[in-house]
């Protein structure tokens, strides 16, 4: 095979727009809905049909300014004449210089088509990207592309990177297409996307993340109070069209759980919310239902992301709350630890394991198996991370370690080959 | 913040056995289908409605069977008292060992929910994996699962993995949700997945993929059998609900577009989907329509990856319908080379711009900006190849290059800075 950069890419872009409008009902997850939170607040489905006419609608391409022509490369590597250009049927091939990457490419195509369409930056509702070319291991190429959405204030975005070879594209189609055709079309969720560098793996050589904890913290509390205002919004404006004009507040919701680095945050996040319904209620509510909070009336969301008296009020506000509403969904977070992209499913499991709410089954032993675990020294630990990372990135090696201190069942990484091919194998039920 | 390992990952499964069954329209992508194919062919849709009570109906939770203990780390590592187990809120913290990596974290919860819930392997049309850990490039997590599945003999499962640190996760759970309640579900589509190391990128710290020519384009040749009989399968099946009992074949489709690795590949893909029909035709039928292949009547799809003699009547047999249903849609890569992932999008994008199919406006340009690249030797292409290899992975440089030669409005890579963060200039338009 020749080697081949990756000339060309393309966003292929669904935009809500041009789909025949219909405000869609707030059905996403009604199994779930039914026994948690607001679902008797909110109307009834308008319509439950697939929109008609979803598909492409306009193609942007993007190809490199520069070619190779085939017979001068067929010179030039010295290989018979007619192999490029008929052996592989190509008569000129585009490759990209160092100013142009994933990025970029995507920037431009995506800019372009906008203009050309001559759509509104704020009409977006997803945003996909196919690819089998990354740069950073974690920081997906959508966050790049949120640029070009700022000065129009939309961030409310769904959508991010699919990943595998050649499949890539076609599958951020299909997931753009279906959710067109879903329920959640503009439906009851509040999404916020930007460009931050706050965390993210641009050493692809190492297993570990560059991290700006302050900063990363305050994108979190940004993006909650965001995503909780679009929400908020949406909600609102659909109880008014049912004759229900009414401020939505954390009242309304059953539990509350969070993506959870570490579980302190999530009791400050819960606190964070209570501060949002804080600041948009009446004076007379203000008194009445938010004790202790009434020195902070004058604040603005925006200016207290480091505020350690407010933190400290609205934390002591909300502590109630946070007992009755967020703190079951904590047992897995604190026994096991941050479960990174798995983390919200994690505090979802764990509330439904617990005394508050018994009811799916396949949760239910996880104290039993938290129990089970085996407790480990502060040197064992650090030896097996020291193992990690020596191993990382190695090729021709079986990892060493007793399979037996495995959980019966579980699949383990029995070696990886001299050409990096992994194989599995399984520890007896 | 402390260096913390990813100890837990779960998969979330909507399988589609759970969901009130109802057989779903050949619908997708309407707009594309009303000009191309088999739309009159196709019976009208049964229903169109959205199906009931989509939602997560179990879970699966992984996590180590080892854990350390908070206080001991905090005495370990010298910090106060306290700093983890109130600080953080953490007691106890999971952490994975050298035998266990993204992949076996997945081998084992799809296999532990599949047999939890006794799900038949076979019942499984969707398989979504969201994480911000990959150990390759460029072969997706969700290929390694399909191990589980080989025995079962199902290989038609769509959905991919979705990359963005805490994210990820979320995005794979909507697309799940989002598919189960569009017409894509269980529509007209053939998928063939498999693990296979014919194309991967292991070395995370080179831009070169590791590729094993011969057998990529076996599995290439494969997965277009399977794909094909899925999808005649499914559409013969329709035509029979609809009364009518008759074989799919290539005559039933106006063009027929493909994966473009390079143009040669396409013209024998074509050839081989001929040689599926063939197959499947009587013995009459042969005779009649499929001059010159006599010869090869009683070959089997699985012997024949790499029968030359076969090849070469295929694609006489076949190049009249090459002509005029697929060759247009290979005038971007003939002139751009491999494409990757927006390899069939190119390919699409070249038809509309054809003389054969003028239809969107978008693309009628592309023959116009191929042709204003500029014609760059064999040696000045090496040497920007060798830049980009020099350039790869470095930090703080921006990168060479005279920005007059990318076309006007086209974004480029300005500058890595010592955090690897990265910033694009746009070329005025």
């Amino acid at each position: 095979m020749q080697r081949l950069l990756t000339p060309v890419k393309r966003i292929l872009q669904l935009t809500r727009v041009m789909q025949e409008a219909s405000l869609t009902p707030a059905r996403l997850l009604p199994a779930a809905h039914q026994r948690f939170s607001t679902v008797s607040a909110v109307p009834l489905a308008k319509t439950d049909t697939w929109p008609k006419d979803v598909g492409i609608l306009a193609l942007e391409v993007y190809f490199p300014a520069q070619y190779v022509d085939q017979t001068d490369l067929e010179k030039y590597n010295n290989v018979e004449a007619g192999k490029y250009t008929v052996g592989l049927g190509q008569t000129h091939m585009g490759f990209c210089s160092v100013q142009e990457d994933i990025n970029s490419l995507c920037l431009t195509v995506v800019q372009r088509l906008m203009e050309r369409m001559q759509l509104p930056w704020d009409s977006v509702g997803r945003l996909e990207v196919g690819t089998e070319t990354i740069i950073d291991k974690s920081k997906a190429v959508k966050t790049v592309l949120m640029e070009l959405f700022q000065d129009s204030g939309n961030t409310d975005i769904e959508g991010i990177d699919t990943t595998n070879a050649c499949y890539g594209g076609t599958a951020s189609l299909f997931n753009a297409a279906n959710w067109m055709e879903s329920s959640a079309w503009d439906g009851l969720r509040g999404t916020h996307m930007e460009n931050v560098y706050d965390f993210y793996k641009p050493n692809l050589a190492s297993e570990y993340p560059m991290v700006d904890g302050k900063l990363s913290i305050q994108c979190y509390l940004r993006a909650l109070d965001r995503c909780y205002a679009a929400y908020r919004q949406k909600i609102q404006n659909q109880w008014k069209q049912a004759g229900n004009d009414r401020p939505f507040t954390l009242d309304d919701l059953q539990y509350m759980i969070f993506h959870t680095p570490f579980c302190k945050m999530v009791q400050k996040s819960l606190a964070r919310l209570m501060f949002n319904d804080f600041l948009s209620a009446s004076r007379d509510t203000q008194s009445s239902l938010y004790k202790g909070l009434e020195d902070f009336r004058g604040l603005k969301l925006e200016d207290t992301y480091n505020n350690k008296d407010l933190d400290k009020a609205l934390v002591k506000a909300s502590q109630d709350m946070f007992n009755k509403k967020t703190k079951a969904s904590l047992y897995l977070s604190t026994h096991n630890g941050n479960m990174y992209t798995s983390s919200l499913y994690g505090c979802l499991a764990s509330l439904l394991s617990s005394p508050l709410d018994k009811l799916v089954s396949s949760t239910s032993d996880l104290p039993k198996r938290l129990a089970s675990r085996k407790r480990v020294s502060a040197e064992e630990f650090t030896e097996v991370m020291n193992q990690r990372e020596q191993f990382y990135h190695k090729v021709n090696y079986s990892p060493p370690g007793d399979t037996s201190s495995l959980f019966p069942g579980t699949w383990y990484l029995e070696r990886v080959d001299e050409l990096h091919r992994r194989t599995y194998a399984r520890r007896p039920v």
